[in-house]
């Protein structure tokens, strides 16, 4: 049930593309391994470094992102036990089948809800919509994309830095490296540019006599930089898979023009197989801020009151047997 | 006309805050002072560090940016002398007054443009529509926020990398660590999650015989990672300014509920004073970008007639005189 | 009495170079700024930017060290409260005269026997032979330079890494980022390569129940990249000074042989005031350190027993008023 | 011939360590794997991570720089391309064995010369003691240590920077990375802080019109942390190998005494070995730096007369068949 090593590993078989014969010139195999796929880094990797590697995207493959999945496994096991914390990423668009934002509710969504479907969409009605708008696209050759939620709950505060690592520009750094991305955006989001000051801010009160929470969280858990302990949440656009089935326009490595289509096993929508790699991208964020705060700012406290440890689930060390 | 160095600086007295004498205790500066202000960088700065600056932000401040904007200004010339690169920002809404994309034409767009107006939005009548919108609500009190829209032209090609530090990835951190931003996207953005790959792609052909460029531009300029030459564009959000002078429910540093009104000086709308710090911090990553590509590629180039170098405008070294 | 303050500011008046009249070319102010002190930077600043700032050594000067040695006072009092970590430095050579290691005790060494005298030589009857042996060249115009020695009590253990960042690794390198400086060795040093692996190595005992030590110190606090817990020591080699009053042969930047005789108030030995710098050095990677351990291995130690704390001095943190 | 890939691998199987029965405990495996060896990183890795892999090493085994003498071929084989730049290091001293400075001339000296013989001397009479000092130390179950001397030829002017990143610096941190370094020292070295100013430093003279060279190399081709284009030249100094089959005092890690005598094979001398290693951290160093100062410096040159180019060998590209 755990999605945490499913990864982004396509199912893998070597992409085939075929070149129509339109420009009257030879189809044989070296010239079809030059032509470039529209929107694929199969171009710009070799305007850059002059060498191509025509199996399967090479370093730009999101097979790539395997180190990162694995990492940040460990990554989220640290995190929960010093407070608890849980990273959460679901589906939550697929084209144009939109999961209504209160159909999901970000204190309870367990993994289960998300992982009991193919496409890791919590809410099963809109699972089979998604779904379907998937098999739409597939068997016409065509492709999908769409939006991934992330929460992040339990969240100590304090992480981040004001200036430059915001957390929020760490957090964007690490979602927009993973492949197919568009856009990024947290708490209130691009919809918070529609609302007034007085209608966007979050204000403050006690819960009991020790905590202090915002009653709202347009803030998405981030003000100034640095988390503030309330959920934070964020949606990352990712675009249709580029490598289709259908025939297009493009040019070969020597620079003439052509016709390509793609074949072979590829996606039409990588969002559902991008869930656990933003839960690693976000865990591996978050484990580097918390060690950099506890060594910063937890060595020598200033302010103990305030600057509360969330050492929650703190366990005791593990027994090494002699 | 040149709005380079005009930065982000607020016009800069001192915030006033004012505390409603609610909870019957004494109303001193001290305590003034330890109120902290809804959705602002107050207090989680204070989570974090233990100490506080109350006056003007500290160095959470939008001021801070001026070191960013000055060394863009350098970072501008540099890309414009070796590759003819431009940087140009505008406003492109501000609370509901969204600027129609049709109506700017990026291939010409100019700064006279954009600095005709107090707004920094391109359209003459859209940009009253938006001081209007401002206006409204810097009577009541209250605060808008808004996008703006980034485009460089003649990008050299081979920018970035394929994995980690994707130039969109680089881009994303740099505009989400300017103050107030919640999002983030390029080319399509959101919007593209919402087509096919067969709609989205962007095909490729011939340019004269030797320059390779692409039918439409829905991937922003950027492709796997690594520019493509075509124009970059970017949409950054903005959030309503948090401080302002309307009563709002808080709490005190020392975990007391409490209003407050914020009084003194404060940008009802920040998002044209960010124009000029979204081009720096965009600025800033093409030179950095530019001189990893020098070194890397540059150096030794494997295939010289892909890693067209983008010299157009490079100049003579500059003579020192004897 | 505390040092940590006193940095490598020379005394401070530009530096005046005289070019003597030998190749019958005029002698003005222009070409004397063009002429390159021999081993010097700058000649080489010249080199690598193409700019040059005649006065007083540019960034090239050893008054640069200010700013590292104030941080490394930050640094000190970080490692003095969590581990009464000490860090002392002292001059053991300059010239020919050289401080016997028998005459000086490391478990006992005073700052106050340091800065007794002007040499920073904690012996009296050798700082005297090092204020003759300074005074001898002085006079002639001529130069000297030294050996300073650096030792570091109570470091905590487990500080370093065992592969690329080895302690030893950034210890050499921050002093050899210090101006003048032609060598480090820790431990045994060179005067180790005579030993045979059986008089070299340091046996380990038990101090009491819990404490591992080890019976001598030829590995100078530091094993395999990592401290153990024993005293830290360095020796670092200056050279004399390369601004001297005596005419020698050199080349101007438009490259035509001359001679030169620099004038000015320079320093005939820099050691003395090395030794501050050493120590801000030698602290800031310390402090480094700390809190990357602090991170790395303290946040959920695996064997306590063994990761031992050395917070020994550790105090209460800083109250804040309200 | 080429010493490039011989690397720092011990011959390899697992060390045996020998726990002899004196402090009447049981002399079990799990005890042996539990006894420290002196003066090795054994201990230290245990203090920091509380873990400990006692066969060969783990992590702190010299086995671990085959990564760097890897990337070390490649980085030497750029930095020939480019400026005819050659890296050669060779074995100078083996215990009491010192090979007399002006037996080797710098100028001159080959690869062939150093791979003449097992212990990498490019003195065949030396090269015969020091092979006779390893004898008399390894029939005894003991070892020793010596000197690597490491000289550049063709280094390009200008790399390196005048402040924290010095060249020297930067040579300094990547050689006492290597294991079992006690020393470092450049040019003159220590032994440069017995001569005078006027005995030490290096006067200019013109080489044809156009290069600026040094009559004498006692700056070791670096001045103010920026290479001038003479012969860079360094000395390290290893320490005896700590893994010797003598029998020793040590403790165990639950903190007993006891004695240990390590079997298996193990290197009687190392020095030979970091041969290759020494090469590869030194040339690692210089391409950093070279493609650095590409970025910075040559990307637009401000006075190309100073900042000469030194693509002496630079040849033209590769060109990628079609």
């Amino acid at each position: 049930m755990h999605h945490l090593l499913t990864t982004g590993l396509t199912t893998g078989s070597p992409i085939k593309v075929e070149v129509p014969n339109t420009d009257q010139r030879s189809n044989d195999y070296s010239e079809m391994s030059l032509a470039y796929r529209p929107s694929h880094a199969d171009a710009t990797y070799d305007f850059k470094y002059g060498v191509r590697s025509v199996q399967g995207g090479g370093r730009s493959s999101a097979r790539e992102t395997i180190g990162r999945v694995a990492a940040g496994a460990v990554a989220k096991k640290i995190l929960n036990q010093y407070s608890g914390t849980e990273i959460i990423a679901y589906v939550s668009q697929v084209h144009k089948v939109v999961l209504p934002e209160d159909l999901v509710d970000h204190e309870t969504l367990t993994l289960d809800q998300i992982e009991n479907n193919i496409v890791r969409c919590p809410n099963p009605e809109y699972a089979e919509k998604m779904i379907a708008a998937i098999d739409a696209v597939r068997v016409r050759g065509d492709s999908v994309g769409g939006v991934v939620t992330c929460i992040v709950r339990n969240v100590p505060r304090g992480l981040g830095s004001p200036v430059f690592d915001k957390l929020e520009a760490e957090l964007a750094k690490a979602v927009m490296s993973l492949p197919a991305t568009k856009g990024f955006e947290f708490g209130s989001g691009f919809a918070g540019t529609f609302m007034t000051g007085s209608e966007h801010n979050d204000e403050f009160y006690m819960e009991g006599n020790s905590r202090i929470r915002t009653k709202t969280n347009r803030s998405g858990g981030i003000q100034g930089g640095i988390s503030n302990g309330e959920i934070i949440n964020m949606r990352i656009g990712f675009k249709p898979t580029s490598t289709i089935s259908r025939k297009q326009s493009t040019v070969t490595r020597d620079k003439h023009e052509t016709e390509l289509i793609a074949r072979g096993r590829h996606d039409p929508c990588v969002v559902p197989r991008a869930v656990p790699m933003v839960e690693a991208a976000v865990a591996l964020v978050l484990v580097d801020q918390l060690m950099a705060q506890y060594a910063q700012c937890m060595l020598f406290p200033i302010n103990p009151a305030l600057q509360e440890s969330m050492e929650l689930n703190k366990q005791e060390p593990v027994q090494v047997p002699h």
